[in-house]
Order: C-alpha cells, then sequence, then structure tokens
C-alpha cells in the first residue's frame, strides 16, 4: 500500500482543500457542466491550460529539441485498417463483469481489489488496529475505486495473507482468473449483493464514420504510436536513412473507459506526449549518450519483488541497474534517467517519484517490457510515464499487412560471403511438364528452408527425384525429376544487412503529470491553513508576475502600463490586477494560482520610479528601481539568477505585505 | 476570379514543384499511406510540425498574452445535448445531390459553381480568348473543384452574363435555390450526363457514443466555441466580473467533408485558434485600443459590392471603415486589423490578403456579421480567419436549454428609478375561487406585458374585472375580480443591469493559413530553378541553424560539438548535418526546409576558433569567432538585429560556397 501524502511542508495532506481550490479558480472542471457533465471529461480552465502549455514547450526542449528528434503530427482518426493491425480492434479492452439485475457494469480487476482491500480494512479494524490509507492507483491496467462499505469482521490469519497476495499481483489477472478470483472469494455487487456475470471484455476505443452516408469504420486513436510507425519509412529518409533515431509527438488521445473516476486522473480525452525511439535490435540496443546519465539514481521496483508479493524500493544509479540486468538495456535506460531528469525540472516531490517494472500479464499486448515511471499522489502511486520496449512487433504487423517493407538497410562495413542452398528450376521444361500447377510447385520449391534444401539435394542425386507439399495444388505434393530441377550449395557477397528496428517507447500521460505536480506543489502557510500556495517552478507557473497598484487610481497607472509593455516586449507572461482588494489578499489569492513573482507600485514608486517585488515562497521583499526589478525578474525566470541570489545584491524591505500597505493607506 | 499566383521574385508559382518538395521532405503526407490513405486525412512531418509549434506559440504571445484573454481547453468529445442546443446537429450541413444510378454524391454548390466557370471558360475558348485560371477558393461555405469537361461552346450574352453573376453570389443560395439552378441550367452528373436529385443536406459531424454498452450519442466538435460559451459563468467569476474579456482556445476540431480535396485546405481533421470576445452590446461595441491600430490599412471587399456581381477592393484604414458603418463596430474592426497585424508577422506576403464580408445566406447559423480573412493561393482566395458576430446566440440558446443564467450583471453608476405596472394576486382568495386552476392564471398574470397590464388596469377600473388568456387551462381564459387582482403603476428603484453579452469571434483556421504561408514563401534562385527556398521568418522557422563541419572528420568535432551544446544552452534549434554532401549542397537542403542561418566550420575554424555564419535568402556569409557568432544569432532570432546589420558589422566573405569549399579541398 501507498505510503500517505503529505504536504512539501510535512503537514498531511488535505484533496478536499486542493479540490476545492481547483474549483474555485477554474484549474479544471467537469466539461458541458451546466449542460450535465460527462464522467471523465474535464475542461482545463486559465490556469491549468497555462501550465500545459508551458509543460508542453518544456518537453519538447527536453525531448524533442535537445535530443533531436523528429516530432511529427498524425492524425487522430484512424481507421479500421490501422488499428484492426495494430491488435487494438482484439486487444485493447478491459474485462468486465455485470450485475445482470441492475445492469450495472463494473470493471473486474477494480471490483475485485476494492473487495479485498475492504475486508482487510474491516479485519482490522476488527483487531483494533490503525486502518492504512487506501492505495488507489489509477495505473497499471487502468484500476479505479469503487465505494464499497467495510465492515470489522475479521479474517482468519490465512485468509488475509491469501488476500494481501492477491492485491500485490492484482494488476497480473485476466479475464478468466479475475471471475475465477470472484467465484472462490464470493465478490458480488458490493451494492446490492447481487450476483455478477463472467468477465467479458469491452473495447475501449470510441467508434465512428467517415465519409458521407454509409463511410467507413474508424477509430479515435488510444495512442499517438501508430501515426509514428506509419511513417517510419518517411522519418527514416527524412534522417538521411541514419538509425538510430527517435520520433515524437504530442497530442490528444481518447479511450472510452467503462467507470472514469479519480478526477483528471482516469479521463476519456487526454494529452499524451510519446516517443518512439528506433534502435538496432543487436548490439545491445546501447545509447550513445548513456554514460552522461549513468550517475542518475532512481527508485526501482522490479517485476520479481511484486511477484514475490512485496513491495520493496531499489534505489540505485540506472548505470548500476543496467549492469546488473534489472533494466534491460542501455536505450531503456537512459529513457528511465532523462524522464526522473524531466521529472526533477518541472517540479516534481523526488521523494514522490518511483519506477515500477510491469508484470507478465500486466503488460499491453505490443510490449515486451515494460517500466512505469510512477508518481505518489493522495490517490496512491499513479502510472505517468509509461516506458516500453515494443520490440518489433507494430512494425511487424504493419508490413505484413501492407506488404511494404518497414526495416533498415545499411551498407555493412565489409561485404559478407554467405554459403547457402539454391533451388533453380528450369523453367522451359517446368510448364509443359507441371501445366497449371508449375507456377504454385515452383512458388514452394523456392520457398523451401535451408534444411530442406541440403536434405532434398541427397534425395535428388540418390532417387534422381525430389517429392515436395504443394498444399495449394489438388495433389498436396509433387515429384520433380533431376532434369527439372538442381539444388547446389555457393557463396555470395552480402553487401547490406536488413532488420526490423526495436521500438522503446516513453509515453507521458500530460494531464496525470500535471495534476500530481500540483498536489506535490500544494503547502499552506503557517497560521493561514485555509489558504493554500501552489509553489510551482517559475518555468512551470502559469503567470510569472503580478503587477499591483497600490490602490486602483490615475496616479499609479503610467509606471504600471509601462511595467507592463516592458514585460509584454521580453515574453514574460504577467497580470496587472488593480482590483481594490489590499495588496496582502491579490497577493494571497495568486500564490493560489502558483505566479511567483508580484511588483507592487505604490506612493514612492511615483516619487522616485522604484516598484517592490515579492517572491511566493518566502514572501520576502525587495525595494530598486523599474529597471533593475524588471532585469532581475528575466534573470529569475530564465533561471540564470537565484532568488537568494537576488536577495544577497537588492535591498530588502522589512515591513510585512499587510503593514506595508497600512501604512501607505491615504 | 483570383488573380494567378506568382512568387515574391514575380514569378509565375508552380504548384507541383511545391508539392513535390513537401512530399520529398515530408513537411506532410496522407494518413495511413501505407495501408490506404483516407482523403481529408493528413499527417504532418517534421518541418510542418515545427512551423505548427512556432505558430501557435506566437499566437498565443500575440494574442493571449498581449490582450491578457483567458486560455482555455475544453474537451473534443462533445454530448448530443450541447450541440443540439447550439444549432449544429441540425444546421451544420452542406447541400448535397445524389446520382441514383452512379451512387455518387456532390456537393451542390461546387457542382454548379464549377460547371457554369468551366462553360464560362468553353465559351471564351470558342470567343478565342484567352482563358483566365480559376478561381478555386475553397473556403466560405466549403466550396470544393470538380474536375468537369471544358467543352468549347459559344454562349449568349445574355447567358454568358447570367452565369457570372451567379457565380459572383455563389455563395449566397441555399439547397432550393440550387435545386432551382441546377433544373434552369440542366446541370447533370459532370461524369456521366446522368440526372441529379435535388439537394439534400448532410450533417458534417462525426458521430460516436461515450461510456460502455449502449452509450449516449456525442460527437467530435466542429469548433473550439462551444466549449468556452459553457464555461463562460466560470470564466466572467475568473475575471472578477469585469467586462469585457476575451477567451480562446487551440484544438483540434473535426468536419466530416464529402469530398475533402486541396491538399490542407479541405481536411476532416485540422488545428483551429478561437477567440471569443464578449462584449456589451449596448454601448456600439467599442474597443479600449481601436485607437492604437486604427490607422492600419485593410483590403476590404464588402457584401454590397458582392451582391452587385462584383469584387472590386476597397483599401482603407480600419479607422475609416468603421466610421464609414462598413465594417460595423469597433471590436471587430479591432480584431481584423489585429489579425492583419499578425499575418503580417508571421511573414504572409501582403499583397495576398484580403478581408471579404459575408452574403446574408453564406453566414453560419450562428452570425450576424462575418468578415473573412482571405489568403491568396494558387487554389484561389482562401477563407483563413473567420472574425463573426456571433451576438448574443450561443449564450442565449444555452441559458434557455440549461434553465442557467449566463449574463453579466453589473452594478449601476447610480440607481435607476423605474416606473412600471404591477400586478399584485390576492393568494389568499384566489386559491378557493380557481382550484386547480389558480396557478396557472396567477402565472398567466405575471407574464402580462406591460401594454397588458395598462390596458387591464383601465377594464379592471371600468368593469371591475378582467379577462386573461390561460391556453394552460381546460376554458383556455379566465375571468378575475377586482377584489382578487389589483393592476397599479409603481415606481421601484433598479441598482444593477443585467445584460447577455454578444460575442465576436476571429477563428483561424492554422492548416490554411501555414499552407498559404509556405506558398508565399516559395521561391526559387535564378538558375537553380529546381531547387526551392522557403523564406519563412526567422521565428516561424523549423530549425533557426544548421551546423555543418566541412568534412565528417573528427578535428571538427569539438567546434561542432562545443558550438551545439551552446545553441541547446540559449534554446535555438539546430541541426548538425556531417553528411558527406558538400556544404552547398547541405545549405541547398536546408533553403527547401527555410532554415534561416548556416554555420560551416572548417580548417581555419581549427586554427583561429573563426566560424562562418550564412544566411539563407542573400546567401552572403561572414566570418567571426565562435563567441561573436552565437551572439549575433541570438540577437537575430530575437529579432534585435538584422541580418544588413551584421553585414555591417562582421567582416564579409566574398568567397561563393562551393568555391570556398573547394579551395579547402584536401
Amino acid at each position: 500500500m501507498a505510503p500517505p501524502m503529505t504536504t512539501k511542508t510535512g503537514e498531511a495532506f488535505n484533496r478536499e482543500q486542493i479540490e476545492s481550490l481547483f474549483k474555485r479558480r477554474f484549474f479544471f472542471g467537469p466539461a458541458f457542466e451546466i449542460h450535465e457533465p460527462v464522467k471523465g471529461l474535464f475542461d482545463y480552465g486559465p490556469p491549468l491550460t497555462a501550465i500545459q502549455a508551458n509543460f508542453v514547450n518544456l518537453w519538447r526542449k527536453f525531448f524533442v529539441n535537445q535530443e533531436k528528434m523528429l516530432e511529427v503530427d498524425p492524425t487522430i482518426l484512424s481507421p479500421y485498417k490501422v488499428l484492426k493491425t495494430s491488435g487494438h480492434v482484439d486487444k485493447f479492452a478491459d474485462w468486465c463483469t455485470k450485475d445482470p439485475k441492475s445492469g450495472e457494469i463494473f470493471r473486474a480487476d477494480h471490483l475485485v481489489e476494492q473487495v479485498l482491500e475492504n475486508r482487510l480494512r474491516g479485519d482490522e479494524e476488527a483487531r483494533g488496529e490503525t486502518a492504512a490509507p487506501v492505495e488507489a492507483d489509477a495505473d497499471g491496467k487502468r484500476k479505479k475505486k469503487l465505494k464499497t462499505k467495510q465492515v470489522a469482521i475479521k479474517l482468519d490469519d490465512a485468509v488475509r495473507d491469501e488476500y494481501k497476495s492477491i492485491l500485490a499481483q492484482i494488476d497480473n489477472y485476466g479475464g478468466p482468473e479475475l471471475g475465477q478470483l470472484m467465484v472462490d472469494h464470493k465478490i458480488k455487487n458490493p451494492d446490492t449483493g447481487g450476483d455478477l456475470e463472467p468477465p467479458v471484455e469491452f473495447n475501449l476505443m470510441f467508434q465512428t464514420q467517415i465519409g458521407p452516408v454509409a463511410g467507413s469504420i474508424a477509430y479515435l486513436r488510444p495512442e499517438t504510436a501508430q501515426g509514428q510507425f506509419l511513417n517510419f519509412n518517411k522519418l527514416l529518409e527524412y534522417n538521411n536513412q541514419q538509425m538510430p533515431f527517435a520520433s515524437a509527438s504530442i497530442g490528444k488521445s481518447f479511450r472510452n473507459e467503462i467507470s472514469p473516476r479519480s478526477g483528471l486522473l482516469r479521463v476519456r480525452e487526454f494529452l499524451m506526449a510519446e516517443i518512439e525511439h528506433f534502435v538496432d535490435p543487436e548490439g545491445g540496443k546501447k545509447h550513445a549518450k548513456f554514460s552522461k546519465v549513468a550517475h542518475i539514481e532512481l527508485e526501482l521496483l522490479n517485476r520479481q519483488v511484486q511477484l514475490d508479493g512485496r513491495t520493496d524500493i531499489d534505489r540505485k544509479s540506472i548505470g548500476d541497474a543496467v549492469k546488473e540486468g534489472i533494466v534491460d538495456n542501455e536505450t531503456l535506460g537512459y529513457f528511465l534517467a532523462r524522464v526522473q531528469m524531466f521529472m526533477e525540472t518541472i517540479g516534481i516531490d523526488q521523494k514522490k517519484i518511483r519506477f515500477r517494472q510491469h508484470m507478465a500479464n500486466e503488460m499491453a499486448h505490443y510490449a515486451t517490457d515494460c517500466w512505469d515511471c510512477e508518481l505518489l499522489t493522495s490517490y496512491g502511486w499513479i502510472e505517468c510515464v509509461g516506458c516500453a520496449d515494443r520490440s518489433a512487433y507494430d512494425l511487424t504487423v504493419h508490413s505484413k499487412a501492407t506488404n511494404t517493407e518497414l526495416c533498415v538497410k545499411e551498407k555493412l562495413p565489409k561485404p559478407l560471403e554467405i554459403e547457402e542452398w539454391v533451388v533453380d528450376v528450369d523453367k522451359k521444361k517446368f510448364g509443359p511438364k507441371f501445366k497449371k500447377d508449375a507456377k504454385a510447385i515452383e512458388t514452394a520449391l523456392d520457398s523451401l528452408s535451408q534444411e530442406l534444401r541440403e536434405k532434398l539435394s541427397l534425395d535428388l542425386s540418390s532417387a534422381g527425384k525430389i517429392k515436395v507439399d504443394v498444399p495449394s495444388i489438388a495433389a498436396g505434393s509433387a515429384e520433380v525429376e533431376k532434369d527439372l530441377v538442381k539444388i547446389e550449395k555457393r557463396k555470395r557477397m552480402q553487401h547490406t544487412r536488413e532488420y526490423v528496428p526495436n521500438v522503446i517507447e516513453p509515453s507521458f500521460g500530460i494531464g496525470r503529470i500535471l495534476y500530481a505536480l500540483l498536489e506535490h506543489s500544494y503547502w499552506t502557510r503557517e497560521g493561514d491553513e485555509a489558504r493554500g500556495v501552489i509553489s510551482l517552478p517559475t518555468l512551470i507557473a502559469p503567470t510569472k508576475v503580478l503587477v499591483c497598484p497600490l490602490f486602483n487610481m490615475d496616479v499609479f497607472r503610467p509606471i504600471v502600463n509601462d511595467i507592463s509593455d516592458r514585460l509584454d516586449i521580453i515574453d514574460i507572461s504577467h497580470l496587472v490586477d488593480s482590483s481594490g482588494a489590499s495588496i496582502g489578499k491579490r497577493y494571497s489569492r495568486n500564490d493560489e494560482l502558483g505566479t511567483p513573482f508580484g511588483i507592487t507600485v505604490d506612493y514612492q514608486s511615483v516619487q522616485d520610479n522604484t516598484v517592490t517585488l515579492r517572491e511566493r515562497d518566502t514572501t520576502k521583499q525587495v525595494r530598486a528601481s523599474v529597471d533593475e526589478i524588471i532585469d532581475a525578474i528575466k534573470l529569475l525566470t530564465d533561471g540564470k539568477e537565484s532568488w537568494e541570489s537576488i536577495l544577497r545584491r537588492l535591498p530588502l524591505i522589512e515591513s510585512k505585505e499587510e503593514s506595508q500597505e497600512a501604512s501607505q493607506e491615504v
């Protein structure tokens, strides 16, 4: 179970308080609320939209620009054939169980998990133990909490252990196993006690039709990845045929969740950022820049530990993790480290991040290995970035379905001498002899394996003829005499090597990361617990500066307008608040929005053109000329100078916010 | 008809050439091409994706940040009730005509337009006149070209004039009129000559279902606007109840076009940026910053000119246009001017932009006035930004459908004394007297107009009773005696004013603008017509700098890596090209991508740490230390110094690109 959430100041995290803030200041809200909200659809209001835009720009800089990735923007609408080929039409589904009486539908894994967790909590209560906080991670195979009643009933020790073991590997069960667990442990509709049907699969894609009248079936993409795979040849060409390379895409994807809950954590429409790094499967999937990140330490929770029913964390450098084989290869390891670095840059609490390896049944149908970057929230550990090794799965299936080569052809440093068995057919005699079957028999001969060729060459010299299976002709096989065919071992020079690249895919769920980031950044000041502060890094903060005239009076306007124009010119997003509220109140309203800096224009400003600059987290203020303050803000927002350094070089004002104001009251 | 397209150097524009470039360098391509492309769906490759990201950031800076707009991110999935209320379920449709024999479906307006244009061209040919280039604007009500045969047949002068008059107002016809035109002018299936059915409406929204099993109907939004309107109350609250204000949104929208063509100009999935500016309908819709833009000159094509069958352009300042009533109000005028300024910033050719007013039937169902910003392309004039006055339409319909107030309540500067007729009902007697009808009669009395109240007060005093219509009761009306009701004129003080804001909506089609921008930026150098140059402004260019070592040799690597790292630190997107191609070839490959600057590292660099800096449009090169060159690039990309100024202060190298290389050949 996840540890309880605390704020950065060590207080217990209060989710109701932050939810009230999100609502009051329109970070986000249910979509179409005045009509009737649809579950799992949220509109982002101004603060979160700005945070999201800053996130996207940072992500693009950190990954696309610095790693020279090829960013593409493929369409959301995806025809049936594409997603049938990728396996999503058949396999992108959740196991659901229905109560035939009430018509209710439950995610089977969520239901089993919730019922067993509640029984365990009931047991603890009955034993007089303090109930641990619920671990409600909304990730992996998309779990979700159900409200089920908790009754204080003591369990046998053996039952208790069994429940714990089931819960530790809940993500590893398929539909039949879940059905069996429901039978074995008498899991019913938690609201009515009604019987439930065995789990069936429900596809999670939204379906539509393209074109007028009866158009062709299409889906809203469940991931951006397919659009990247389908453009592989164009991207390889764009990259001058150089390997390895990565493509990337930022865009909306859609999942028709059965029962979306947990606010922004399980939604039906979400912004993703996905990287598809194409790498040679041979040579151990090395990464040229791995040495630059090898020292980065990560908290790792590997597959075996989970299968053992444990959740021990292993903290070690990614260099060691790859060396010890915990993380499979350098390329996967490189991205885990880069994800960790990125999370630190955007302000994720470094004590609330871990990397968890998927268990075999938990992985998506296309993955051979997967590590999730999980962030701790008040809902538990949440999957926020999935780092999957998709091997050659996608390129291979699309290549087969379209009869198109999706591979790399590399000139060998020196040609290889290949010795192989070759079948030569005497075409002149072949036609007259086999008539309409000639073509089929020829094809059958061409597709013989090297082993068979060797064997048949012996038959040919010993018996003077060979027999080959040809399932497509009436006879089912054919006898070919030695005057019609020759099988010989020959040498040839191979100048190029062909291979289908493997794909390492870091896939970011942006809404989840932003939600976790907001929880990690939220705290309250001692003595002012009713109002929160969101300590976002300046890079991510929706507005960088709040400009406040002491009062809404003409005398302050020229200086305020001058500051605003100058901030516009240097592209620093800011707001002017000329409302009648006190300066202290205006600042505290902006602490809630994460605005890192505030400028106050007061009577002294009119006389000597100095203003005060206030920082959100320390609430300390300095006073200097407008020029100096604008310069300081530029340095602070560019990350070139710290607030501590500013405090050392510009004069601090001792007066508290409210008293400063009072002293200036007219 | 639109003028023929020329490049900025005055050459005839060659669309085939630019299309080949788009394909060769993967600006964009048909989505799912290896499976089977779906019409109207395109994937953006790396250059166009980067251009799009730069566009979005610039747009956000120019509109959202500088105008302090409230950017929101509403969902794409929109439930039935929302779009039923907005009128899109009933009215967001095109008129189509079907050939019952072949099953083909045509957009009726496109068909009529194309057939008549071809007859006119045939006539010109028959008369021996040179055929003018086709005007194939893909805008207004979504016109599209059909390939119909052009036969040289002379027309009567009267017929010719009639055709021209029809074409000038083709966007103004509804379905019945188009059907009549098809009958009157014998318009058939252009491929087969088959008869066509009368036009019927086809809804352009993609439909899907939300939720498991039989979910509820939803659509992919056809515009971002509805999500902004539905959040009106939250946004007004966020803006501290201050009016006017604007919301904005950037995101994908979808239209199930009947026959998407013209590349990026008529697609089924597209990125939009929409502004909803909420303004008080009283007081002439003034704009506080209008005086700042009043001098901006625009090319205007107003409604009356088009109805007269003409296309004369009126060039005047937006200040004069509003004063003369050509553009209805300051707010609409302000945005037209801002659109013009933005287009100039991103590099739109100022000779290829105009503003055209919609005709009455051409406007969307929600608009009371609309001006399109049109850009000239090789497909003709294309609507790229629609600036509509949606009046109070959307807020009113959603308010009614949800029984939610969507209005502004403003405290009046001084209370208003209102004199009005008031109906008082004696409730104690009313119930016993009218029994079950009492409530309905009371409601009927409450909803009487002021005029009726005045008249009935006279009846009451003269006849001692009044008769009121009550359609909801069996009797249909009721007689009320004077002891049960009193009607008096009374005074009261009104302290607040309530109104539903009007909405001015500039709506940007980003794909169309980018396509037009690429056409406007494309030209070829004299003597090198096979290879194009895309002269994008640095702000928009996908990559800012190409770094080229003279040869792919170790000796150059430290300097190249140093330059690359330093460009990363100052966030300047760049690529290193160490391929074996000649410097000239590498530059010319990047001229095609719009890369404005190139750095060459050569043998001299190794000795004195100087490098050359080359500018795309002039192909001139300067040489200076790495420090100086990096500084220059920073100034150039920030728009703080021009290339002309750099040329004056850093030493020019005279040698041509190819000869520079030849002289250094080892």
